[in-house]
């Protein structure tokens, strides 16, 4: 079966369905706006581990096997996973999902790697690689602070415009069997690079890419802003969410009231003091796992475009001067009536 | 059109063909046993650039421009692009690939980078996602020996176990159009932890993965060793060649006849002081593209199984002390009659 495809999108003839959605969280993100959502909380931030890598290990693989519980199915029955983190080299996924013992292919999106699982793990579905695919990703404060800006003893203030990681990780099963949610397109990213350097702002260096991926995705569906309830990108955070819905007045589609930021939704700024808004792969993932997917499945929300944004950059590469180019991954999510 | 899955296998009932190879390297490996079958050769390891960074990221794009060209296509007819690297946050690829302004999807695999390059290119092209779809990974030993080991200039010893990053960046077109060398199956590896801690030993980390996709591989696809021309493993360098025979033979398989080992053919031990052998992404990707794709093309070959296989750690997991996880990613590769 031939697959309709766009410019940059695809439109799957089989549908993908979410079988089920898991999140796992710290105190921190239990504390803010969406706290009563989430599956579980992790009150020790090395969730019984020796360090905060292992902790973010532990939160992924916990994640998973919620998922694979929720989906009453055994860890046996994925027949593949997508993973990945922000980490160097993507430990949180290597050392956290071993003991799955499941075909898994490791991704790297930075914080776009949601929408990145969630595409590739429904193109695996829906061409019959699989029934059902495990699509998962995490991110931590503690380990992704120490991987790319200060020591957390150090005490560094922090800019407004900096976003703050979130602590979790949100897993997803996909599968043939229909439920009440489907995926029935995505639209693959570019990596585009405005030349932004500043790495406490990266809502302003993923902005560019979360607009040429809704405007892509428009395009090649042939949609305007309206024909989805909501428009919801990752973490560009309040100063992102300006740059982007400006950008696209300027290519003359208005999404403000469509506009949702994982982000945004995940800490109260004023009440604690999170900068522009939550950030690390972990907070779209929480976000679509815990408050997002519920909306789709009572079918309070009929279609959504779901775009993590990625913001892909290392201290290496901060430290040489580079600036900080950034991706979208988009995915198309429906209610099916039963 | 249901593909035919094993337990952890694909094969594809529509064909995938590899339409084009290119291999950029370095002085020391055009040094080497494979010196004159490859593309081109970087004379310069910074490429031009002003980092070692930047000159991976310039390889990798030089990689791509050439096997776009060789396929008689432009960029733009490439539908997505399947890239990753060994350097952490996957930099190589994200500076390298952002000009060709494709679609991409991120990849992290270690050293088993191009086994999941092509392995998921193939998925895509099977599945009628693309006409035409870019796999192509790269690895430099001056990025690599600081991003995992010690300062060039410290001048360390370096133990006989240890492997020598390769300095080359190997890419390769798939698409629908027949050509004389297809791709007719893969078998997606797990994370195998054996408890090895030792980072200059990753033979020896990655051989029990790579034991595990192969016998898995003979499993699903109802093949003997014999069935396969060559059985070639990435970068297990000699003493994981040991540990790979010897595995196997524990389970009956003998493979010694079958068996070669990129890492062991890039570089002549003797003369260039090269340890185990060769390792790093771009390993088993130039030696792929450069020595192995032609032998398919003439005949010579009529099926080889072809497993990058990667050993998955990070400085950081290192230091905490973390063993060494391996995992191979197998890609069936095969004669076209034309």
């Amino acid at each position: 079966m031939k697959q309709m495809t766009g410019k940059q999108s695809i439109s799957f003839s089989n549908p993908v369905y979410i079988v089920s959605g898991a999140s796992l969280v710290g105190e921190k993100e239990k504390e803010g706006p969406l706290g009563a959502y989430f599956d579980h909380v992790m009150k020790d931030p090395m969730c019984g581990q020796e360090s905060w890598e292992e902790g973010e290990s532990q939160m992924q693989l916990e994640a998973a096997k919620l998922a694979i519980q929720k989906a009453n199915l055994k860890e046996e029955q994925i027949r593949m996973i997508f993973a990945g983190d922000l980490l160097a080299q993507s430990i949180a996924s290597s050392f956290g999902l071993v003991q799955l013992n499941r075909p898994i292919y490791g991704l790297f999106g930075a914080c776009s790697t949601m929408g990145e699982a969630l595409s590739l793990g429904a193109m695996a579905v829906a061409a019959g690689y699989g029934d059902w695919v495990l699509a998962l990703t995490s991110s931590h404060f503690g380990t992704a602070e120490k991987e790319f800006r200060f020591p957390l003893a150090y005490g560094n203030q922090r800019p407004l415009s900096s976003s703050w990681t979130v602590t979790g990780s949100g897993a997803c099963v996909l599968g043939s069997q229909k439920t009440k949610i489907k995926i029935t397109g995505i639209t693959t990213g570019k990596i585009l690079d405005y030349g932004l350097k500043d790495n406490q702002n990266m809502g302003a260096c993923m902005a560019p890419a979360a607009c040429d991926t809704i405007c892509q995705n428009l395009n090649d569906f042939n949609r305007r802003p309206e024909d989805y309830d909501q428009i919801i990108t990752g973490d560009l955070g309040k100063i992102g969410q300006q740059i982007l819905l400006e950008m696209l007045r300027q290519k003359g589609y208005e999404i403000s009231r469509q506009h949702l930021d994982c982000g945004m939704l995940i800490f109260d700024e004023a009440a604690q003091d999170t900068g522009a808004g939550g950030s690390g792969c972990g907070c779209a993932a929480v976000v679509l796992t815990s408050y997002l997917l519920p909306k789709l499945e009572s079918g309070e929300w009929k279609r959504i475009l779901f775009l993590p944004t990625g913001a892909l950059m290392s201290k290496v590469s901060f430290q040489e001067g580079k600036s900080v180019p950034g991706i979208a991954q988009a995915v198309v999510i429906e209610h099916e009536d039963a």
